[in-house]
């Protein structure tokens, strides 16, 4: 993995100060460093029978797509309010500041299904944590959650639910 | 192509009233059409020897990205602004009412790179335009422009630059 990290680039003082930045552009600008990515986040759950992967709008989407169409399974959007055009269930997360919301369509997942969240990065948890309980609202069998990184100071980990693997790639 | 336009649905009067709104997240989340999705949209381009694909933020990111991995080549994301870390370049384009702006990382083309751009659908065509100003600017060489979805009413391709190839699987 450390042929993966090399090709995150570090900014200082994004998106404020005092906060390095992990920018994945690099890494899947490299057509090799962005297949091995893929291919590792996959083969981690290739043998869980995974129905569908969920991504998180909009990196979760980077990522997700590709590894679902590796695992051979379907891709379903988490987004932002307001984008998905049926009816939606939406889940709250707290911010630094405020709140913010995450939906899913309420015809996408049927009860039991075997999903896989994915994810870019994986800081306070906030985000991951409204993504699981929408998965799990909705009846699925949260089977993992995958990042490709993991920011392991700010204890993210311990926000998701108990039972389900918690994957990261790259760790700082 | 017919199966994948029945895979895709046609929810009536969002995001108002008056427009069919063609909704991709059927399609994408049934495995086999996803599959033929990426796999047709990926043909049309796997003898132009391109290097990177550009996905146009966010449903861009969907198609684009497994695109790239069935391609062998790198992804470049176009983003809203504020987004992408890194100094920018940005173009900005008409909506029905006021403008928006897209960016991509200024140091993400160098001269004579084969770009194919992706998104999910051509409409009026702003936003590819705007893209394909961007990667023009930076001196990129735009080799095509390829859509999942076509509203061929809107006329969109008009506004798209002459000598790029310009493809589309499904047609409305």
């Amino acid at each position: 993995m450390d042929d993966i990290k090399k090709m995150i680039r570090n900014i200082k003082d994004f998106p404020k100060q005092g906060i390095i930045f992990r920018d994945i552009t690099t890494a899947i600008k490299d057509a090799q460093t962005m297949k091995n990515i893929v291919d590792f986040m996959a083969a981690e759950y290739e043998n869980e029978k995974i129905d569908y992967v969920a991504g998180i709008e909009s990196r979760g989407f980077i990522f997700g797509m590709p590894i679902a169409y590796k695992l051979g399974c379907g891709f379903i959007p988490i987004r932002k309010p307001g984008k998905l055009p049926a009816q939606t269930i939406s889940q709250e997360y707290s911010l630094e500041y405020g709140t913010d919301k995450i939906e899913i369509h309420k015809d996408a997942i049927k009860k039991g299904d075997r999903i896989l969240i994915v994810d870019d990065l994986l800081a306070t948890g906030g985000t991951a944590a409204a993504a699981a309980k929408l998965v799990q609202s909705a009846n699925g069998e949260l089977v993992g959650i995958s990042f490709l990184i993991e920011l392991e100071d700010l204890k993210g980990r311990e926000k998701l639910p108990p039972n389900v693997k918690i994957s990261s790639l790259v760790r700082y």
